[in-house]
């Protein structure tokens, strides 16, 4: 259960991680994130971790300033308001016209059409990565699955879960790392998006980002559950972990 | 201290809290909470760990979906805004027309006139419970006292505090669970609220419901006292304890 | 690193800080809070854990009640739009009428134009004290420094870092409190607005009172260091150390 499996890239996936790990510390790069008010907090501490420098505005006259600023963007669609879709439709604008790769975290899709019409029309905005559950993937993809949607997109398309699969419209990594207690934290999701961010403003394959800030988390997540006597003390854990990992950490432990 | 006492029920309540709450852990009823942003998150969280799963939308075209869909609805009064009460207005429409039961939390209406207000209008349509401290219920109240508003609104009085007070028009349940702590820990009431209505989700009777959901968090801040070193080392352990309390744990202790 | 210089008052800066946490505890100042999302939560636990009661509504309606019940008033200009600029301006003019103390934390006005436009008008309103990091007071200064900055403003500037820096227009303490792994918690700095609002309510002296409470946090942030894993750890021990912190923790440990 804890070994990743890595397939269709010539690459080694914990090594990489290892070093965009160190890039994201030594240049700790602005991380816009116009997410949900349930996951700011988790998502800020969490970016914090790693060394990266999280700002949360929705303030449709200070997007253009701190998007511009950004290493990269995440737009996550949760607590969705015309306030945000605006915030978010501007982000992603500017995203655009600086090259600022921007990550979609499409929450609860499967639950609330709006929501659903509003990711699809994003997702013709070229969004680097799109990170979501295998409910949300697919509501998003339609009769197509994740494979299908990031070929239509041409996009990278992560979906978490048991095992994290990441594609692009020729590639596909599987990890199957991570503990489920990850489940029980509120906005672990959306703040795995984040992670996926900051990677892409240090990696400029967002497969390989998305993959490697994947692995990161769910490395940090195994070690966080030895200790854990439940979700809250599994959290304060994971987000410790995260802090002080090393390399050597994120090598599969059980090849 | 730790006894807790039950009136004018001819039911073993901790047994029947028990089956709740694993009743709970297994259907995992998707709980709508339209609450305030400094108490999301440890709504969201507390509610993950006793299994059901929490959703926050605010928007006015998701609210109808995810109400809908929900096994109960919570409405807080905290941070109100005029989105809010937009929200909440079409909140309690929805699950009116769908008979889904929701709990009001009347945050703080002791100190605001326009929430008074609010919050009055709010009980004529009918909650099934409503849970606020005694200052906040005495305010509501108005000249009468918890039994009087609750036969006057035709609704479960949650009444928090060194004794919680539990009744509806004619019965009355008291229990002397919990601990100091527990009003060190923002939000922690609101969260209170919120797994009053996981268990109106699973229990039909709101008496019951609010006197389990109470018995329930009082029981596990009890043990998470015991390791606690202060406010924040007793959240996360009381998250902690509600994920993996059991039966036994909720047996008076000192009969 | 862990001595405290106090420069050119003739108090003891740590008993006097002793004396204004007992007041807090005894007295449980209301203090309104109009802080960003991200910050909401911290701030409102870091203030139960020393006995102020936090509250947190943004509504105009509500502003002038809250507001006016009050014994201080914190505004943080974090994910700052344009219901919380109205509530602010609001909120600042009812302080002004009563005389309530109030704090600005100017957060990324050094990244935002308009916000750190928003933020001069308010800083005419004269706060009681305004408390930011370097790059935020640099800002608001323009070519002046801090000292600079609390003359033209009539008000106290409380600088934070590696060393703090309190000043009023003819005065400065220096404080060297604290520990890096702050820096790796979202929303501490604005909590420590949050608390120096808190000393505000029960010292006249806003310099006292902005001193007195980051030699608090300092004191409380370097008994948390000691036992903390990471930055989660970390945030979890300062906020149970503030809980029980005594006067003798704050006496300087190196003289």
């Amino acid at each position: 259960m804890l070994s990743h499996i890595v397939e269709a890239t010539g690459r080694n996936l914990a090594a990489d991680a290892g070093d965009s790990l160190e890039r994201i510390r030594r240049q700790s790069p602005p991380i816009h994130c116009l997410t949900n008010t349930v996951a700011q907090t988790l998502t800020a501490n969490l970016l914090l971790a790693v060394g990266a420098r999280p700002a949360m505005s929705m303030a449709l006259d200070e997007i253009d300033h701190m998007v511009a600023d950004s290493g990269a963007l995440v737009v996550n669609l949760g607590t969705l308001d015309e306030a945000r879709r605006a915030a978010m439709t501007r982000a992603v604008a500017v995203a655009g016209r600086h090259h600022t790769p921007w990550v979609l975290d499409p929450v609860m899709v499967d639950r609330s059409p709006p929501r659903l019409e509003f990711a699809r029309a994003l997702m013709r905005q070229r969004p680097a990565a799109v990170r979501g559950n295998a409910d949300e993937i697919a509501a998003l993809a339609g009769k197509a699955d994740a494979g299908g949607l990031a070929r239509q997109a041409a996009t990278v398309v992560a979906e978490t879960g048991p095992v994290d699969v990441v594609c692009d419209a020729s590639r596909v990594i599987r990890l199957r790392r991570g503990h489920p207690l990850m489940a029980r934290v509120t906005g672990l999701g959306c703040a795995a998006s984040g992670l996926v961010a900051a990677f892409c403003a240090v990696e400029r394959d967002p497969l390989q980002a998305a993959a490697q800030a994947l692995l990161v988390l769910g490395a940090a997540a195994e070690m966080a559950a030895l200790s854990a006597a439940g979700p809250a003390s599994f959290q304060i854990a994971l987000l410790d972990r995260l802090h002080s990992l090393g390399a050597g950490d994120l090598e599969e432990r059980n090849p």
